[in-house]
Parts: C-alpha cells; sequence; structure tokens
C-alpha cells in the first residue's frame, strides 16, 4: 500500500508497491506497474502498464511514463518490452519517456523532456528540459545534455560528454531516404550550442565543436572546430579560462562537479584506480 | 453512446459520439463536439467546443484539441470557427490543435506539437515532436514537418515537401514590422535540419536548403544552397547515396516510403495517370 | 468563494479567493495560494503553494504555476519565496511557472513555456510557446520573446527588446566551467531567428542582430551584425522597409503596436514627458 494516495487516482491490477510510497492526485497507474520503496509520483501522472522506477525516485506532474508505441491509423498498442527506470530517478513534468527503454540510476530530466523507445541510457545522466531524444540509441554514463537538444536515431554517446543547448545530431546523409548513419560521439567531447552534426561523423575526446558550427567532417582529438561548414579554429589545450587565466580543457582536468571525481580531482582518480571500477 | 468511458469523464451537451468510440479516464469534453466511428480519446484529454474529429483517430493524452483564441487580459474566448480533423488521425500526446483550422485525412503529429489558428492541412501530413505551427498558413498533401519544426505565419507548404529539425520559416522583413511576407515552399523540396529561410523567400521544385543555411535569396529549381548567408554549392542531380552510389535526388524517384507511389515507383505513378487523381 | 468551480478541483487550506474567480474542472489549488478577482483558471491546472495572482487573469489548461524546487535523489521540495504573478497576466496552456520568482502586469505566454526560478520579469512582457527561461535572470518591461526562446541564467534583458524564434542567449565561456557571464540585451535591440549570442556579450541600444548569426564581440549603437562569426554588415539606419521604402529601424521610431507610445507615436510620447513615469 502507498503511503499517501491523493485524490480520484486509477490503480490497475498487479501493481507492486514498495514502502513509503506518495501518489499525487488523479494519478492512473496501469497493470503490472512496479514503484519501489520512497517512490514519490505528483499529480496527474500517467504510469503505463509494466513500467518499473527504482527506489527513491520522483516523477514530475503530468508526466507519462512508460509512454505505448502506436501503429498509425489502427489505434492499437503495440506489446513492447517494459520500460526499466534505475533508483533515484528525478524526472520533472510534463516529461514523456516510452517503453522498451533502460535507463539507469541517478537518471535527471527538466519539463516536457522525450524520451522515444529503445533508448539505452547509463548512470548519472541528466537531460535538459525540452530535450528530443528520438529513440534507437544509445547514451553512456555521466552525460548531460542542456535543454532543447536533439538526438536522432542511431546516435551513440559515449561517457562524460557535454552537449548544449538547441544541437542536433542528424542521422540522414541524403534525406529522405532509408540508410541512416549515427552520429557517434566520444568521451569528454563538448558539443556547444545550437551546432549541427551531419550523419556519420564521429567527435573524437577531449575536443569541442563551438557554437553554431555545422560539423561536416571528423573532429580529431583537441580539435576546437567551428564555423560553417565547421573547420578547425584551434587546439583546445590552448584556450583559457576567461577569469582565472588558467587552462580550461580538456575540461576533465579542470571540472569536477557530479563528477565521480568530484572530490580528489581527476588526475588522483584515475591513479587510485577508481576509474576502473 | 461510448464503447468504453473511464473514470471521471465529463460530457458536454449535444455531443456526437459514433460506433465504438473509446475515451479514457479524466476527459473534458465540451459541447458540440462531434466524435466518429472508432475513435480513440486517451487520458486527460480536452476536446473544445464544436470540434469534429473522423473515423479511426486517436487523440494521445494530455492534448487539447479545438483550443479557443484569447483575447489577452480579458479570459474571454471568442466565438470561431471549428476544428475539423478528417479520418485516421494519430495525435501523439501533449499536443494542442486550435479552432479555426481544417486539416484533412491520415494526419500524424509527435509530442507536444502546436497547432494554431487558421491553418489548413491537407492529407498524409505528418509534423514531428515539439513542432510550431504558428496559424495562418497552408500545408499541403504529403508534407513531412520533423521535430521542432517552426512555421511562421503566412508560410506557404506544397504537396510533398520534407523540412527538418529546427527549421524556422520566417515572416518579418524588417522585425518589428506590421508588413509580413511569408516563405513558399514548393513541392518535392527538401529544407535541412537547422536553417533559417527569411522572408519572401521562394524555394522551388527539387531544390535543397543544406543542414544550417540561412538562406537570404530565392532557391532555383535543382539548386543545393548552403552557408551563412546561403550560396549554391551544387546541382542536386550530382548528389550520391553514400551507401548505394546511386543518384540520390530529385528524391522522388528514389524514394517511395508513404508516398502515393510506395508501390510502383514515381515514374509509374505518374505514367498510369494516378498522380492526377 | 468562487464564482463557478468544475467538478474535482481540490482546494487547499487558507486559499484567498476574490470576486468572480472561475475554476475548470480537475484543478489542484495548494494551500495559501491567493487568487485575486477575476481570475479564470482553466481545466487540470496546478496552483503551488503560496503561489499570488493578480486580478483579471487567465490560467490555461494543464500549466503548473508556482512549480517547486526539488532537490535532486531526495524528492524534497525546498521552501522558497512565493510566486507573483500581476495583473492581466495570460498564461497559454501546459506552461510551468517556479515559485521564487516575481512577474508584473499584463504577462502574456504561448503555449508549453518554462520559468524557472529567481526569475523577475518587468510589465508588459511576452513569452512565445515553448520558450525556456533558465531563471536567475532578469527581463525588462515592454519585452517581447518569440517562440521556442532561450534565456540563460544571468542574463539581463533591458526594456523595449525583441528576440525572435531560437535564439539562445548563452552563458559559460569555457563549457563545462563554474564561471558563468551573462549575455546583457539593451533596450530597443532586435535579435533575429536563430542566433546564438555568446556569454559576456554586451549588444546595444537600437542594434541588430541578424538571423542564424553567432556573435561572439559586442554589438554597438546601431550596428546590425551578421555571419558565423558575426561580423557588422551595415548601420541600421540604412534599412527601408521593403513594402513601403521608408527607414525601417531604430523601430522606435516607425512601430507602435502594444507600445506606451502605441496613440502618439514615439517621438510624441518622449516630448510629452510620459516616458519619464
Amino acid at each position: 500500500m502507498t503511503e499517501r494516495t491523493g485524490r480520484n487516482c486509477i490503480m490497475g491490477n498487479h501493481v507492486e508497491i514498495g514502502e513509503n510510497v506518495t501518489l499525487g492526485h488523479n494519478c492512473i497507474i496501469e497493470d503490472e506497474v512496479a514503484l519501489a520503496d520512497n517512490v514519490v509520483i505528483d499529480h496527474n501522472v500517467i504510469i503505463r502498464k509494466g513500467t518499473m522506477i527504482g527506489k527513491n525516485s520522483f516523477i514530475g506532474a503530468n508526466s507519462i511514463i512508460g509512454e505505448k508505441q502506436i501503429t498509425a491509423f489502427d489505434g492499437k498498442r503495440k506489446e513492447s518490452p517494459k520500460l526499466t527506470i534505475g533508483e533515484n530517478a528525478l524526472i520533472r513534468s510534463g516529461s514523456i519517456v516510452y517503453e522498451s527503454s533502460k535507463i539507469g540510476d541517478n537518471f535527471q530530466t527538466g519539463h516536457q523532456v522525450t524520451i522515444r523507445e529503445e533508448t539505452q541510457i547509463g548512470n548519472h545522466v541528466s537531460i535538459g528540459t525540452l530535450s528530443d531524444i528520438q529513440g534507437h540509441c544509445m547514451i553512456g554514463n555521466y552525460v548531460n545534455l542542456h535543454s532543447n537538444v536533439h538526438i536522432g536515431q542511431k546516435s551513440q554517446i559515449d561517457d562524460y560528454v557535454w552537449i548544449f543547448p538547441y544541437v542536433v545530431l542528424t542521422n540522414d546523409p541524403t534525406p529522405p531516404s532509408e540508410y541512416l548513419q549515427g552520429v557517434h560521439i566520444c568521451s569528454f567531447a563538448v558539443i556547444a550550442t545550437s551546432s549541427v552534426i551531419l550523419p556519420g561523423i564521429q567527435v573524437e575526446e577531449d575536443s569541442m565543436v563551438a557554437a553554431g558550427a555545422v560539423v561536416t567532417k571528423d573532429v580529431k582529438k583537441f580539435e576546437v572546430v567551428g564555423g560553417n561548414p565547421a573547420k578547425k579554429i584551434s587546439d583546445i589545450r590552448t584556450i583559457k579560462n576567461k577569469i582565472t587565466g588558467e587552462n580550461a580543457y580538456p575540461w576533465r582536468y579542470h571540472f569536477s562537479r557530479k563528477m565521480p571525481w568530484e572530490d580528489i580531482g581527476y588526475m588522483e582518480w584515475v591513479d587510485s584506480g577508481m576509474s576502473l571500477k
């Protein structure tokens, strides 16, 4: 039983509820949903059939979790694998997360985020307000997508990647076509605001795409590319923090908030062997 | 009467319900709504006064269909022409469609789409998640707008057009002003990701605007334009599919999924005379 | 008591309701909310604890007003200053406005707008559909943000500013970092579609940023800048209205709709001394 259930809630069959779970008003919990201990569901939330949500998670008002794929024009929903969300999720209001996806622990979203089916997301990932994850893609661990990022199908994003607002990862070299090629963003890369990455492009480790760049060629390690079409404009190791005057990149040596090396710094974290766990 | 009606639904006066109609929980169906046979309305949907929805249509959760115009600061709604949606619509959750628009058959949207008043939409049109159709515009048949496309007022989009994410069709040459000039996208044109089309521009048949282009001059038939400001970068007939090595454009000869020539190819479809129907 | 309250509404404790207030169906009004005279709340709206809404305001369906900040991973809401919204607000459906912000009179939004905490907004401000105000920022009076504008934290926007769709005001010169520098947009500036303003940039009075510009240097009075990176492309005083052939800028001398000089023109309004009030 829930610790507290708001008014007008509708509960399906075979729902599993952990200890100390709270539901707001007007929630619709469909059949076979499992809510682990201490989960908080805000008002007007719909949890679709079979969804599993890990302990200590928060689901914001008006969200739809485990949304079903619909075959156009028949209004019928497909039977698909369940959505699994790990522990400590914080999903802000108005978000839509589809079934057939798997999301790790410590996941966080802004508002009105859409995450389509067949999305694999690691641990400690944050996805900003209005971002649109098109599904059929892979996102690693400790990845930060800011607001209004568009991740096309077949994209692969490795660990510790930063993507800023209005970036688009595309996937069709000759649109419209049946031959999609996803973008691959390697670990520790930074993709700045409003840039577009063309299909099949690889952005290597420790590189940066500058704001507004249209990237038509692979970006090599340590390169900073910018412009339309994007060209190499500098080596990332030469960029200084404007306030401190110190080197700012590769950022893993200079920034640690919410990273696994937060308390000790990247170098000591690697030296300690903790990065291998 | 409906085939099935969820809990807490509120039904207005003079509502017409066809056979085998399903309503989810917490739906609000205002006065004079007409839902044709086999319509499925998901949870928490609001259907405003006078809206007509064609048979076999699906309306996703949390959508507002037939939204009323509001005169700022008095909270009063205007009396306006009804919204009409054709058969086989698939409107995904969180979308808002205004009154005074007319939408054809086989319409499809992603999530959180906004379609303002005085929008005319033909048949077989698809509009992606978060797209923002500003109203007072015309969209033809078999048009595909991907996610997060912004269509300014006075835009005209003909048939068989493709527009990709984060494209903006603008309309004010000297903002702010009272003199709007819409963009005209002709049939079979392709507008790639994150490009901006300036006011009054015409993009001709079988042409392409490359990703990230800022288009300040008309685009001629077969031209591919790119850059900021956009210049001609190639002839579309020279672009090869990267995987097959074959010509990729004009796309109507090489792509047929969900097009009326799907089973027979474009040439045979034209030769058969079916394109004239 | 309200003039009219829809079905299934839930009312908290110590709620203050003015005269002639209307609530739609399924509204959740939390504790200590104050709704002034003639406020209209549409269906499914959530008003969070302590929110104050001025008279004659309209809150669209599915909106969340006074949304609480959440400390990640504990599902706990912080106690924070209340949200205050002035008189005559028109907030369209699906919008989310956080606590700890202060909004003046005659405020207007499109749909699905997000306004985060610690946002100061003056009078007569309009914010378009899908815009994302990140909080910790200041917006003056008579500011118009069109659809899908992203305002980063630490931004300062003065009075009479126009910002068009898909513009981003950034704030981190070396992302990711802890050293944010906001953008400053001065009065009467115009920021056209899909441009990006880099961190710490100042855009001076009566200047213009052209569509698609990536602005890396301060923009001086009367300058028009465009391109990637943006360079000066003309003097704003030389731009003609394409239809009338007359000078179009500085726009304050040529455009007056909804401005305080609407009936008399900018010059006479200044000469009259009314601009000093």
